[in-house]
């Protein structure tokens, strides 16, 4: 188990403390953890208050010793309810708290707590951080990438006429936290869970579900309507198996095909331009062009090789995006999408995912996690590129 | 697959209603999706709105024909954006919305779009309305159980010396969903993830981990701290296996004992008066007493049997709840725990657990879901209650 250096935290406080500086800020509260992770090296349920000066401090709910070992803060305090953190805490006019994803009860708790204060979103700011990884954070993710190898390449002997989608996603899922693997993927959002997986076989494939995905896959009931289902793998149809691998927090993507005796023609050619798509983008991407060009370049490529009406899904399911940066969540900075004026930078980590839905037949798709370096890309999933036939 | 039956929905929205009227409300707003789930039978990406009076509006983002199979509302609308709302919404003055649950944002956009309006959390009210399952859910629930007792029959081909708490986790998860269970267990939380379960054998039973549980287990990584760890199983030490199995939304939660060779002669004694605790508790609560006064009659066995420095946790860490209400989430009513001074009523289901944890030496725990029915109770989880050996 490995703990997050001390230079570490002090790096990403710093620069979510200019931020805030620059948003007038006297302080901001931190109480979703995906965020107070990252600030603090502790998942432990917990506050942190990070002033404009003076120290940060972790109020721990449970368990505190374990903040304590995790955490390399300075001030880390037990709390029962919100009164005792009131001493704590300076008089503060601008006060952040993340807004897009905290509870207005809990919000309201705190201000009322706290008296009249203006409330601004910090999320935008510790999302902006967190988008440039540091060499401790890409050495977790090349961990998670070489985990996410040894379960694709076990994918073929659990690929069998007969199976059913789930007994493969479970089946991964058990092989990958053998490994270490966390068996979730966390996304910022109140309703959205990524569980299960892509595993979607011939029709399955074109199947939409409330996924931001172009397939969904019909998932196990209304209750769990996203991903593999009961369906049962057949001879000579599509497989696509889009699995994401969690390790210390740290999620890597990727999307590779499958087939049980051969590939249709339809899913074969496909496939191909689909890796032609994502690497024509990457080396543009290397060049500085702006992720919406990247999204609209990857759009002309799909239209002129004749997969406009399939590519990102079918009308009227389609998605707008290409790319979503990954790391702690699934979907961060930088999305490669409409209106996204931003290159993608040295030191961002992305999931590429071209795919191609085909209604009624199937989906197909190629994805890859990816660093930007200085003068070049690398892909982490280094995983066989080929389609496999069993 | 199974969708919730017309008269289902009708009746449940009603008893929501009538807590509205009781609360002067003149509409609803449902955005947490267990909720618009439990009162639509959908969970595609939607908002639901129920106003005091007329036909309730299933908003849906993606995707609306699923929505439509799904749930036997009359009024199903696409909708992209809130904008797209306003036409249909009369004017309000007080409304509801789930406070304890959609972040402060969401809840701002839409007072912003429909004028100045007094909040109120709608949440309790829901949530009271799940409390008592109807003869649908109560179905559901059984087929959870039976999938739970053919999980926990799995159980003893999994425990090897050497394997590791995870692998026993990952085949336990990889059998079950085989049989339709969903995966994950759903907690109202913004930050408590109910995943990889509470394997937890010999010291790793003793770790207090930031879950509201009396025991917690190391988990993965700091990332991932809760739950079955890279522990290797080891002969003559208690192996607690809390599994918690979902099917069509609805979950099932039970606790067994098992051990490699010989279980301890502490942990064995100490299982005995927990299921004794279970069993009495249970005796009273046919009874109609207070779920407080159930709580402490349980610390009074519990102190009795000289256990009362490890019932529900040792100190600082103890538990204030022997039992939760579950169904379409893990915690919800009844709780038998301080001040909750109602019975637990007909047509409630609800885990009890009575646990013992040993500082460094490890936990122990008897845990079954039960049905209150008319003039006595019911044991879903109709599993074996003997410690296994193997």
């Amino acid at each position: 188990m490995e703990y997050t250096p001390c230079e570490e935290i002090e790096s990403r406080i710093s620069k979510v403390r200019d931020l805030m500086e620059k948003a007038s800020l006297d302080g901001a509260f931190f109480h979703y953890k995906i965020d107070y992770f990252y600030l603090s090296g502790t998942m432990q349920d917990s506050l942190l208050y990070i002033p404009i000066d003076g120290k940060p401090i972790l109020f721990v709910k449970r368990e505190i010793g374990r903040a304590r070992r995790e955490s390399p803060l300075e001030n880390i305090l037990p709390f029962r309810s919100l009164k005792d953190i009131k001493p704590y805490i300076g008089p503060v006019k601008r006060v952040g708290f993340q807004l897009d994803v905290v509870p207005y009860n809990d919000i309201v708790k705190i201000r009322d707590l706290l008296g009249d204060m203006e409330l601004v979103d910090v999320s935008p700011m510790a999302i902006e951080v967190r988008k440039t990884k540091s060499p401790f954070e890409i050495r977790i993710m090349e961990k998670a990438a070489s985990i996410a190898k040894k379960v694709y390449q076990k994918v073929p002997e659990f690929l069998k006429e007969g199976v059913r989608e789930i007994e493969v996603g479970g089946m991964l899922e058990s092989y990958a936290k053998s490994l270490g693997h966390e068996g979730l993927l966390r996304v910022r959002s109140l309703n959205y869970e990524a569980y299960t997986w892509h595993i979607v076989s011939g029709r399955t494939g074109s199947v939409v579900s409330q996924s931001d995905s172009p397939m969904g896959g019909f998932g196990l009931s209304p209750a769990f309507p996203v991903g593999a289902s009961m369906k049962k793998l057949k001879r000579d149809e599509p497989i696509l198996v889009d699995f994401g691998i969690c390790y210390h927090g740290y999620q890597v993507d990727q999307t590779r095909m499958y087939a049980i005796g051969s590939m249709p023609e339809l899913f074969e050619k496909a496939y191909h331009v689909c890796r032609d798509i994502h690497y024509r983008v990457l080396d543009k991407a290397v060049g500085g062009e702006s992720c919406n060009d990247l999204f609209e370049y990857s759009k002309r490529l799909a239209k002129d090789a004749g997969y406009e009406a399939y590519y990102l899904g079918y009308n009227p399911h389609k998605v707008r995006f290409l790319a979503h940066g990954i790391g702690l969540e699934l979907g961060e900075l930088p999305f490669v999408a409409p209106r996204r004026d931003y290159p993608i930078e040295e030191g961002m980590t992305f999931a590429i995912e071209p795919k191609m839905v085909f209604p009624k037949q199937g989906a197909c798709g190629f994805e890859n996690t990816v660093l930007m370096e200085k003068g070049g890309y690398r892909i982490l999933t280094n995983i066989d590129e080929q389609i496999i036939l069993v």
